[in-house]
């Protein structure tokens, strides 16, 4: 038997996030594609469309008009998934398991410029969505237990509205995914005395191979347990539970981060980059916070091109996520492109 | 405060196959919609086409030409994910944790009719192809602890070819959703001293009101923990580890069973219905299978029509799976439809 080769042989990689496990084969991007194609979204769009609802001036499906807002703009879900006054239940049949929840959820206008994405936005703007989210997680946090931030970036991801925008849904419970961290880290505090992510993040600048950005605060990296074919997690480089402690040279940093780790995603296929992105932290509760580390997640579905994307279906639905290219190949693609928008000469 | 009411109030319900939970926001089912479309796969196939490289006599990518077969065909996937002769790998790190892994992936082709799937074929087809899932069983179980049989259906779901095919992955690990449900069962059993999907299905055949077909030995509901808007379990309503050890009687009855449910899905929205679907049952080891009950997973993606369906984006892949319709309100519209396949008079 040869030698065992992680750019060339099947194998199972551990997420230690969220204790699970993903199938790698690297062996299998040489295989054709027949299926279907996404349509990349290229057109150049106006800086206000007069039947966009989330433009300065319009109008919304509710009725209410949008103010001339000119950095950032937040308001309620017209349709959100949680409502802040559902009477109580508990229902605790064992097969039959359900409890009545509460929260709100809400819409983050990024700029009033509805032509741009975030990479497009000077980084004065994207600092303004930082300190955005920030607020947010104070005024939520202080009333609800978790709050998630994210953005459903393209129509690939569902994304209904191309107007730069993203979510907050706020909930009394703590849903799957980040109950799950909040388990994983604790455990790994108590195992090893030391923080998760703080110990991988250290791990990754000596290694550098999934390493994509750099910072002097953040750090972008292709995890090692990555499903998405370039799948990024975004994480600090010192501790940092929640990101409502950031300093303001933090924010600063991660202003400039973000602005070159989505660069980079929109460079690699030349076409503005589907994903859905969020935050993680620690919850808004008062149990101890020194097992977490806030950090976000980027997961782009596309795997070959802009019109090709990666389907997690079948194998992937009922038995484990699966990927083709390794991380360590997704990372170096994302290190080769530049960090000039390829929009930002064009006409 | 009003009285709760699960059909108009946000809950969480829990998931005892998987120990997680999902959001059901039944009030958000009004919100309009102005996101991509699907292309509704409603065009006629003809009964062999030249091009397709599962039809009989064709010659395959890998230039192998398929025999002509009458029934179902089996062959070794061209580009399995999964290779036998991987050569060992183990590391411990526990941020870098991983297992070089061992597998084979097999097509199987469920009939020489290139225009037809499932629900459209004859019922002793059917019988064919759960015959053929049973001997793959028979022969890959012998030598693999894990044979994930499933089926990718449909453009939407990553199937690059439309003629009526499945799949079956076998690995020597046992991946993470097969992995969660053993000891989800296992808990169950510990705790009750039953079988948890045998106390399920009569819990069902009670309340009644998520049944979609309820045949004299198979049982297909749109589970309390339903993900996907139109779910489906199907499970046997005695105990059957394994689909292996199913009776001449019970295997009959599976036919009909899976003839009406797939007929069902296609007259919902008057289209080939997408779907992945994947059968789970007691892995190939010599651990004891009282706890397990085989079953199949049906996942569909359409929410609305036959060109809207449910992204699980962002707040779904951050957080937790959200659903609008309930599962009560998904069944009885299951219900509510012919058994008679819509095509089954057209032209
Ligand atoms: O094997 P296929 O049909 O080429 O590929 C399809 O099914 C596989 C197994 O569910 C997935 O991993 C692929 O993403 C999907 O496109
Ligand atoms: O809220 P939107 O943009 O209408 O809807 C989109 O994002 C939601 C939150 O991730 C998802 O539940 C929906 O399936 C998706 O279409």
């Amino acid at each position: 038997l040869p030698m065992f080769d992680f750019a060339d042989h099947p194998h199972r990689r551990y997420n230690p996030l969220q204790d699970s496990w993903v199938l790698v084969s690297p062996h299998r991007a040489k295989r054709p594609w027949q299926g279907q194609q996404e349509a990349p979204d290229n057109a150049p769009r106006p800086a206000h469309d007069p039947h966009c609802y989330l433009c300065a001036g319009n109008t919304r499906v509710g009725g209410e008009t949008n103010p001339p807002y000119t950095g950032t703009y937040v308001f309620t879900n017209d349709f959100p998934a949680l409502l802040p006054d559902t009477p109580p239940h508990h229902g605790d049949d064992p097969l039959l398991a359900s409890d009545s929840v509460r929260g709100t959820g809400r819409v983050i206008c990024f700029s009033p410029d509805h032509g741009k994405t975030l990479p497009e936005l000077p980084e004065a703007a994207i600092r303004g969505v930082i300190d955005t989210w920030i607020a947010q997680y104070d005024e939520l946090g202080a009333r609800w237990r978790w709050v998630q931030i994210f953005e459903n970036k393209g129509a690939a991801m569902g994304c209904s509205n191309p107007h730069p925008h993203g979510q907050i849904w706020a909930s009394d419970f703590l849903p799957n995914y980040p109950a799950q961290a909040d388990v994983c880290q604790r455990r790994y505090l108590e195992r090893h005395g030391r923080n998760l992510l703080l110990d991988y993040a250290e791990r990754e600048r000596q290694q550098r191979e999934r390493i994509v950005v750099d910072g002097e605060h953040w750090l972008a990296v292709v995890p090692w347990w990555a499903v998405w074919p370039f799948e990024t997690l975004l994480m600090p480089r010192a501790h940092l539970p929640r990101l409502t402690q950031a300093s303001a040279a933090q924010r600063a940093d991660l202003a400039r981060v973000l602005k070159e780790l989505t660069t980079r995603y929109d460079n690699l296929f030349q076409t503005s980059f589907p994903y859905s992105m969020g935050w993680h932290g620690a919850p808004f509760d008062d149990a101890p916070t020194d097992h977490w580390q806030c950090h976000a997640h980027f997961y782009p579905p596309l795997l070959r091109s802009a019109s090709v994307k990666k389907f997690m279906v079948g194998y992937e639905m009922l038995a484990e996520a699966q990927r083709d290219l390794t991380p360590e190949q997704a990372a170096e693609r994302l290190r080769a492109v530049s960090t000039v928008h390829y929009r930002q000469n064009a006409p």
